[in-house]
């Protein structure tokens, strides 16, 4: 295919898309395929010769489009958020065309910069201490990376160094081996999985620390200092704190005004996983949970969450761009370029134009119409509350800050997993689960960009149907039992 | 924007690619900025109302557009191919828009099973043991990862957590803590950076294997031995060993067969770096070059680099896929489903619906389509391999496998630094150097997918007027001095 026919499948693909998206809900938001589906619809092989691209486009309808779960229906309130918007996309068709790579500033320098300055902008949006902005030539600095998962484990990886470094430098006679294994690391059990993950990647301790109820599932100071004091004392050494803002089960927020000054003074390194939330400090009204950054060494969000930026843009900031340059530096010849220690850019990262993006979207929204769409989903989500609220069978299992409810039916976990089970056994709308306390609670995001109040009211019609149905399921089986 | 506006700008959009594409040998291959360049070409802050499209449709051409390294023009021949093709990006606008994410089989089925097929496709065209092919129900099989520093990374990792397995089974009462302090890992002194960082990563120690220009910078199996024995006399426990087929400065190859026993005999996990010449292997003549794969453990290459795959599609292939997922499960609530042990499934990523552009690329291409195109790339790099060796200034520095050749002007290393410079100041054409046995190298990699025969005689052209020049230079200098 050469640019002439690509102009006109370009075209055609374009018009493709538009109507997938504008017709999405009338699609089953969860596919009814089972393990091993695709596979008997194609060829066990790749063809010798050319297939046409009228059998490629048909293919889509045939053989994925029944097997994809869709992510940017109005009927899907999983896990959280995927952005997905316009100008996203037409930014992210450029950056395949320019196709460049970005691993320093030679390899293409439009790409390392506009990443600077856009981090910087969202930076601005954030209201962030200046330590993090890099045009105040500060010592810090913002830079994208894949995924939040990937900005955790890059933040445990520095934060490791620096400490060694800093045991090193106290004590100089130290063998470098075996002062690893005497490294801890510190999560909410609320934490991601992937803070676990960044734990085994880097080969640390990294402790879960016990969070309640009562306390909203945040951590608390007192619990953090004593279990720092018992390692000390057991002779191991604290270095790493990963505090959430926004967990995913329930979307609490740690405390990090308290939680920030007790790292400051053990030395601990404060990394904010702020995955989903983040997106909303850009509202004034919202920005208050983001109070204690001033306490953070690096933090983080996902503008592919909640900002309308495509997947993959999760950005991240440090306080110090040399405690991450100095943690992954590696100089061959073939990297050297004249202007290589221009101390303005640190990457850790290969990757596309991914700036493009961010880029795109903050200028085509501008930042009212970001925090428009911020406020819109948290309304929905007060909205779908209200309704649970105002339902005697059901009860909301944690406190409503953002776009997540968690709820339940008043009742065993095992009705609770049954309904679920026929909420997207249905296909009409699809939810996730978690647990909290014991307790199995239904997980409702507002996540598309198109949801609108009529798709929560039709939603919660089918939640409050489908309990009906269990609710009777279950008198049947106790009455005949 | 909504759907209305995006049929429009999207067609625009895809118009202003395919004129870039098909102009693109008009533009100066490298750009003349400075640091700092863009910064004061756009806004301190975000707009708070948006802009209008028609001004960041202009900003393309004002802002962006100095700045770029032209990656896909048929003058770059730096580094090695970041690959580009129509299909490609017309599968990537697809899965822009259904904008998954695969982080777990029900989070959208028919990416992971599509990911499965084409893994096996394009392991079948590479004629990979039946082990590599999850369709054949056996062990292994093939998953995308982002980069080939992430696959050498995880199947470090993978690697770290059999062997602390083995060495626990075997000694139960050994404490966890302190292995990893034993482990040894290795890789040739010409593996790419991204090798020795991943031991960085997983904390063990990585050991540099040296190679000589004699033996064609490829390690040898002595080494190897007597480097383990050393090791294992010390106490240490030698688990890894990377090999790389095709290395970064001149794409040269280790002998895996003979390699391959020792570390089988050693219980050392081998992985096979081929991040570049893997996609030759799809070649019945170029196929050799990856005998012995037998004994490896996991293996990967970048089908973004080479096979006409958008980045980023980075394929890897493991023996035994319980020792990928083994390492990296991690199982909450929130990613659980009814299909959770549908054990042909395994994922350690979360990414888009990157098996979409394989697919369009495979079946667009066909096998044949491929092979021609690997065939005419190294077709080029030999044409210009006969231009060096026709002209007695120059020398080339490491055979001519595939589409890298290493050449220098026989002189010292300054004249061959001055040399690139000018190259690469002219802007017309640009290429990066390489250190070979102490000697500064330039190395010309075939790149571009719409580089021909004219555009290598012209580079050549450039070239050898440029060294005339420098050789003057350096003669009016030592008549002076
Ligand atoms: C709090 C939190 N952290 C991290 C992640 C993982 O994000 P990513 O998929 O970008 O790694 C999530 C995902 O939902 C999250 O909720
Ligand atoms: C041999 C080799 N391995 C690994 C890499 C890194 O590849 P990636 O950018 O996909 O991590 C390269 C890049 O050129 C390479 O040549």
């Amino acid at each position: 295919m050469e640019a002439a026919e690509f102009r006109r499948r370009g075209k055609e693909m374009v018009d493709l898309i538009a109507d997938y998206l504008e017709n999405i809900e009338q699609r089953p938001v969860y596919p009814d395929v089972e393990p091993g589906y695709l596979r008997s619809l194609i060829p066990e092989e790749a063809p010798e010769e050319p297939d046409t691209y009228e059998d490629v486009v048909k293919d889509i309808e045939r053989v994925i489009m029944p097997g994809v779960t869709h992510w940017h229906s109005p009927y899907f309130y999983a896990y959280f958020p995927t952005a997905n918007s316009f100008p996203a996309m037409l930014a992210d068709m450029l950056s395949g065309a320019i196709g460049c790579i970005g691993f320093s500033w030679a390899a293409s320098p439009a790409c390392t910069e506009l990443e600077t300055v856009m981090m910087d902008w969202l930076g601005k949006m954030l209201k962030l201490p200046e330590d993090f902005i890099a045009g105040t030539h500060g010592q810090g600095g913002g830079v994208i990376q894949g995924t939040a998962s990937e900005a955790t484990l890059v933040a445990l990886l520095a934060a490791r160094s620096r400490a060694v470094r800093m045991i090193l430098a106290s004590d100089p006679q130290r063998p470098e081996t075996g002062i690893t294994s005497k490294l801890v690391a510190y999560s909410s059990d609320q934490a991601h999985c992937s803070v676990e993950r960044a734990g085994m990647i880097a080969g640390v301790r990294m402790k879960k620390i016990p969070t309640e109820q009562s306390d909203k599932y945040a951590v608390q100071g007192e619990t953090l200092r004593r279990m720092i004091q018992e390692d000390k004392a057991a002779g191991l050494i604290p270095f790493y704190f990963c505090a959430t803002l926004g967990t995913t089960p329930s979307c609490a927020f740690d405390h990090i005004t308290e939680l920030g000054p007790i790292c400051n003074a053990e030395k601990i390194w404060m990394h904010i996983d702020a995955a989903y939330a983040g997106s909303s400090f850009i509202c004034p009204e919202f920005r208050p949970l983001l109070n204690g950054i001033e306490f953070a060494d690096s933090f983080n969000f996902n503008p592919h969450k909640w900002l309308l930026v495509n997947f993959d843009c999760s950005t991240m900031w440090v306080r110090k761009r040399s405690d991450l340059i100095g943690a992954f530096k590696m100089d061959p010849l073939y990297l050297k370029h004249d202007h290589q220690e221009s101390g303005r850019y640190f990457y850790t990262d290969n990757s596309l134009f991914r700036s493009l993006k961010m880029w795109f979207v903050f200028r085509m929204y501008g930042l009212k119409g970001l925090q428009d769409y911020i406020r819109k989903h948290v309304e929905l989500a007060k909205e779908f509350e209200s309704l649970v609220r105002a339902d005697q069978r059901f009860e909301i299992s944690a406190d409503v800050v953002l776009g997540l409810v968690c709820f339940r039916l008043k009742g065993s976990n095992e009705v609770n997993e049954t309904l679920l089970k026929r909420i997207n056994n249905g296909r009409k709308i699809h939810l996730v689960p978690c647990q909290l306390s014991g307790q199995f609670v239904l997980r409702f995001a507002v996540c598309a960009r198109t949801t609108e109040s009529r798709h929560i009211r039709e939603a919660w019609r089918l939640i409050t149907q489908l309990a009906e149905e269990v609710m009777q399921d279950v008198t049947k089986l106790k009455v005949r039992m």
